[in-house]
């Protein structure tokens, strides 16, 4: 039998988070859930919905008695928020993120968690969506989704078991990487169609027949560019939190458009047709 | 009450063309539909699915008798089609096509339909997917989705009513764009994303990490290449007709993707969500 979380301490109360803590109760796995966020009608939402049982502004006193911390605010707030727990935990409490990138993440907690540091479990659950906040939250979210761990050196063994076992127990199907492979991979498979997305989004809506564009578009348009519909914020950071990948990525990107872009300018339709065949 | 086509000649039943048959005996507004297509096996199942009354391979037999002509081949077979049929069409037969590109298909017109070219009415159903074949084809395929006539001076006032009218009750609402307005719209909205999912494809498979670049791909990678399972042929004929509109697009959207890189390239935090966003 897996051992009930007996105080949850939600640092960041959106979509992921509150998922996590939906999740976790649906499992009868966690006792108490205490909601920090700095979105006062935030805290109301996810208290009206039972998602949390208490809702606290101040990050120290969340995190007292707290033997679970979860860390499910954008990548770029991580340190500020490490730093401001890391001498308030308990001495033997688990935290563990839910961020988009692991070696930025891994570097903040590092540096701030202090002896915490061999507790912290950098973790990504693959269940984005261009839907956010606290209402969008459901206990579902994770069910067959990927969770990745991206243990690093440090990472005391049971930490990370106990929580790819909560994670397990909320739906998801915990998978190993690196946080190299981690974040070379999602640069490649998410951050960079998200930048594609926001960047044909811009492109219709500086068009001269803007109105049109979107008055027309068929579903091909509208499902590349509901991934510009998220949080810019968000997403800014993902990507300079992961800015070496997503550049890389971003070059490989263009050698293909070149290629692409280059045929079609020659007007040479076999080359055309052999550049367009994925597995050619 | 709108009359019923006598005889529908049917040139291409694939996903598109299967589907307006459906959807026109579905309204009863069709007697009796005649297939052509270059594959014989299409062919058998469309006459097993009784989405055709009667199989041809001959082009110029298919259109005898016909009040109504269908040309559902892909934008660059237009021409070739049209050249074999010209002269064996009725002498009061309406003839229309379904091609994404509308230059293109009323050049071909123009010059190989002779005195048919005022019934001929260039259209285009926003209907695509990334199925493809007859199988695919349903008679609700068209319900709720636009469809574009692009009519030029020549094209006969009650020849664009008829075929509107025909859309109409196969579930479509028709709307108007000149043949230019339409290529530079849909190749914002529907090439140049393709051709962006054609390019993020190659760039996973050519990856080192190209196995668990998919395994672990979320749903806005799989969205976004989707469109890329669509037939790379079908798709090379449609940049090629559209070639002009397409390399506009195209040096658009490198201007936006140009800006977002380079805002990440400075690390500039500001700069970066300014062009995110996209309202901006």
């Amino acid at each position: 039998m897996v051992p009930q979380v007996r105080k949850l301490a939600l640092m960041g109360v959106g979509l992921i988070g509150g998922s996590f803590a939906l999740a976790l109760r649906r499992a009868n796995l966690v006792e108490r859930v205490v909601g920090v966020d700095r979105d006062a009608r935030t805290l109301d939402g996810a208290l009206a919905l039972h998602l949390i049982d208490e809702a606290e502004t101040e990050l120290s006193r969340a995190v007292r008695g707290a033997d679970l911390v979860l860390l499910a605010v954008p990548v770029r707030q991580m340190a500020s928020v490490m730093k401001a727990v890391a001498n308030h935990m308990e001495r033997d409490a688990l935290i563990t993120d839910v961020g988009s990138t692991k070696q930025s993440v891994i570097a903040d907690a590092r540096q701030h968690l202090g002896a915490h540091f061999e507790r912290f479990v950098p973790a990504h659950p693959i269940a984005g969506s261009e839907k956010s906040g606290v209402n969008a939250a459901r206990a579902d979210l994770f069910d067959g989704r990927s969770l990745i761990v991206t243990p690093v050196v440090e990472t005391l063994p049971l930490a990370l078991e106990r929580i790819k076992e909560l994670w397990l127990n909320c739906g998801a199907q915990p998978a190993t990487l690196t946080p190299l492979a981690h974040d070379e991979i999602f640069a490649r498979v998410s951050h960079l169609p998200h930048l594609m997305a926001f960047a044909l989004m811009q492109q219709a809506q500086h068009h001269p027949k803007a109105d049109s564009l979107f008055q027309l578009a068929g579903a091909s348009f509208r499902e590349v560019t509901r991934l510009a519909k998220s949080s810019p914020e968000l997403w800014r950071d993902i990507f300079l939190a992961n800015r070496e990948a997503v550049l890389s990525s971003l070059d490989e990107f263009q050698h293909e458009f070149d290629r692409l872009r280059g045929a079609l300018q020659e007007d040479d339709a076999d080359k055309l047709l052999h550049v367009l065949n994925a597995d050619a």
